[in-house]
């Protein structure tokens, strides 16, 4: 085997990344080698290659980083059960203590000492990765590595979306980038009779109306809580799902929510926000889930079945395809507002 | 307005019916009078109908029976709030007491005094039937009446099939009667990955298959346990539900179902059955709800987002229309096993 | 009977109240008449005593007000079932619709046609009072009305604390009125191994400890969350329950919290609050759940049995028993916050 | 260190058991050898001393049995974390796979590759014993190793009780062994209103009463069921904790419960049970939890909490201390009916 790759580097302390060679990583106790297959970019990569704030608190340059990916076991290290090589694997980003409250008791995905591959621990924007046993999530054999990369984001919205059941009820999503879509989808196919999407950009507007939302709304246009309260009769949504990150929509998902409902959380405020809380959350009695990551591996499994069993086609939301040495393109492609999930194919 | 009508009568404590001519009822207090558009026959009109030992030791002739309806207001009692003439409903048959405990927390549908409509108080086998407020439930204009006939039992089965949540999970459905096709729809389209069928019928095995079954199963052929430890790689469905009534599909629903799963059970058994409490129940830490009816009325939403929004559409499981005139041929082909639910259409 | 009764009248729209005679009013159909045995002063009561933002936005004068009582039936109205004179009933203040979708849903508590006792209708400081039969509690031959008229605020505290079990759980409150020491009691008698008290005032600190706080926290001397973390070896408590009101303390309590684990609002900010919704709940994974009432009637059943077990004895919380001619003194003792629960008594 | 120790055998595939000297054993990767402090005696040690159809499935012979244990840790095997030298220990006693669909979903304890610890591998009734990292709960410095020794029983009682909530609930719990009174324990330290403690022997019966019960049942004078309608008026416990094991029992528990409670059965009855699922399951809407053993980690979360808060203590319901030697006795005594739980003090 050879002992050079191509990889994605954050190089320097400064907005871009570069593609460089580096050395094939070494296997280590408890972790396999992945040959990379295909990887997908996700937001968190836009502010490393951006270098916003929020990089620059967290990564120690020079990093190779990606962390949604697709790949094949080509060796196994020390002390790892239950994967062999050539396994095809998804990837969890997630690295887990094991040994703190949380993960002791069935929450690995809020650990006390989480580090996350690509931002504390070397990506996968790369031919080859090292990743954790905990992280290697094996898929059937045959699965499209196009498919197998978006398990992880999938996964965020499938927690989002079904922290409670909504089969027979009325559900917002606010904010369709790639997540936002994926739960529109999980929405309908898990019984939601109404589906209602808010979004500005019309290039996902049109992907929600694709992928199953029942009506579409330009907040725009107009306040998407009034909307909402015009189309249920002024009952207010069941559920809202709230996966902009956008305080004036997590405003509008709280006011658009009837008494007794459900608002989960995920979309990242870049700063605090000012709540109503005597109306919007007490008077209605709502309940709120705070929501990062997958739960391990509950949702996993879910997210297995849903995609496995046909019963959500996650493909309609990959809009584009790259090269890895075209990730410039690819970068400015994720970031435009007019894609749905942008993917790298390393093979 | 005439004072006769034609309705469908219990005569005699002996099996058969009648059709008879009848007073039309009065409206009373709190109650609605109905113009009865369409019915459908259930199970236990059967009962009433062959005079089995459940129907000798609960009904009182001569007696109007039947309790799946759908039909229009045509006058109001005093007291009655929030129905208008002309409205459209669809019928809930149990009449809770409204002050017991159960009533007072939500579980109307447990009440501890309920009486049946069409069981205790006459039923709706008839051009007119009055109607309790409660068991009242407003449809949006327009609705089929073939559609609206169906909400009821259709509710029973929205009620087990969803008191837990199903989307990303494997389920089994024990029994494709009328009820069991519904469960089979509801749960493919509340994103069940795996939807097994077990049933002895083909002409039903069939129908599941059309309404959502991912898979269908006969017992007779190999126990379905069996079968169903093999389709998921020996782990069991997380979820079975039990519409049979039959001691031993219920025995295969508890070892169908993987550690820490869920049961829920509808089907009535006609006498006390045996069960293997350690192995089923207690080494695998089952979860089982008894069912019965539809939450007041919360289930009742659930059912209208379900069907007016095309999540489920109920009509493939509504294999067979009749005119009340013939209604011998109806019941002789609900009881054949050789059809989905059986209508009687009054209009 | 006499027709005329003393009753503490809002007579202007301006701070202050008047001990008038006015007419005893007249039951009406789903109401029953009921003599006032005690009544308790709520912090709703000195919004409308003094005459606040909120008073003002709400109150018709003149008014009785006043909503938590115990008292005995004396006249029964039309159509009134379950209810006898000579009964003996604690008060609940939420007076619903029946006919929305929360109140068809087990949610009559948060309808979306609200009316409270005591600031939409006429209120209870007063010789007699008529209660709609929905607002009438029953309770056991020979309750202290003492005690009776606290089961209202004491259900807030019941709901506020058991939306989720915490047997084996730590807890915290913050803010220790009456409605908070009530929590800190229902906490420790539910199973809460930590229950820390966070409160300002000394005197309500000491209450605190007294009910069942095994620590005592004053907020003032340092950070509550800081005090909590350190409590909990880092890890944070399992459950806070706000009730100050107060938005500095909602943020320590957001930040006391363990990943994963649960909040419940039930205090009310006196404006919007500004929350880090990414820090303290996404990356933890906060459950939240506004609180407002008592769910009508799983509350009430619950405290029952909390309070006529002895499970928890609410007595200590009421530290004084004013004459209702001395309703100005009674009103300065419950705004001075030297004070837990103060009661009025009228016979 | 000595390379023999003193071990209770199960020498022989017959009844009896016997002391022996015998190596001790060498800690291997993932465990750590611990030094016994002090064992208690569970049913199971009894099916295998007494050498029942059941033990005769599942033991081979010579072995050490017993699984209760409270030790401290001498060795530390490679490749464990959060373990040292000299922590005090209480013994989980389910060894699971750590790889099935159970495990990976925070089911571990009832995982598909359970080993149990003293019937699948050695037991802990030695001077030494070699336990598995993850079947060590580490306990404060300077507990009681007679209370540590009970956590595992005590754990079962918390799952089967805590379950769902039960505060401001009634409760019945049928048989009264040890884990029958740590259940009556646990659900009045956890705000159960009513207590009702049903059991045959009149030595357990006096215990539950002293452990918190609020009523205590002879179910020879009277069905308990009959006797728990009257003390609810008709209504029914809103829980039952099934613990003896006797099919009366669990019949009786069921027809003791209110429409809509909850049932726990963690008792295993030595047969199938004939049940009459029609009035006592689906009728009622009964919710069932089959219960065994204890959530990893949070059933013990809630333990140490409940034991070490002092909210329950578990030390009256251990009436006997025995020493090594004197295990003949042990056995004697706690087959008898007339002793809480039993311990053998090892140092």
């Amino acid at each position: 085997m050879k002992s050079m790759m191509r990889a994605i580097v954050k190089s320097e302390a400064a907005p871009g990344a570069v593609m460089q060679s580096v050395p094939i990583p070494r296997v280590t106790r408890g972790s396999v080698l992945v040959e990379i297959l295909a990887t997908a970019i996700c937001g968190t990569d836009l502010h490393i290659y951006d270098w916003t704030e929020w990089a620059q608190a967290r990564i120690h340059t020079p990093m190779v980083f990606g962390h949604e990916f697709c790949g094949r076991v080509v060796q196994i290290g020390e002390g790892v059960t239950g994967l062999n090589v050539g396994d095809l694997i998804a990837g969890e980003t997630h690295i887990p203590c094991g040994e703190c409250h949380q993960c002791r008791t069935g929450l690995q995905h809020v650990c006390q000492n989480m580090k996350i591959l690509g931002v504390h621990t070397p990506g996968a924007f790369s031919e080859y990765a090292v990743v954790p046993q905990a992280c290697a999530w094996r898929l059937p054999p045959g699965t499209d590595p196009h498919v197998g990369t978006v398990y992880e984001p999938f996964g965020v919205a499938a927690h989002a979306t079904l922290i409670e059941d909504l089969a027979g009820k009325s559900v917002a999503v606010f904010g369709c980038g790639p997540i936002g879509l994926y739960a529109v989808g999980i929405a309908r196919a898990s019984g939601a009779g109404m589906v209602v999407a808010s979004e500005v950009g019309k290039y996902r507007r049109d992907l929600a109306a694709t992928i199953g939302a029942t009506h579409v709304i330009d907040p725009r246009d107009r306040a998407a809580d009034e909307r909402i309260m015009e189309l249920t009769h002024g009952c207010g949504v069941d559920v809202a799902i709230e996966l902009s990150g956008n305080p004036a929509a997590l405003r509008q998902a709280l006011s658009s929510i009837t008494r007794g409902g459900r608002l989960s959380i995920a979309g990242l405020p870049s700063r605090p926000v000012e709540i109503n809380v005597v109306d919007d959350v007490i008077y209605k009695e709502l309940r709120i889930y705070g929501i990062t990551g997958r739960v391990m591996y509950d949702t996993w499994y879910r997210v297995a079945n849903l995609i496995e069993s046909g019963v959500v086609d996650p493909r309609p939301v990959s809009t584009h395809v790259f090269r890895p040495d075209d990730f410039l393109s690819a970068m400015d492609t994720a970031r435009s507002g007019s894609a749905g999930k942008v993917l790298l194919s390393w093979r």
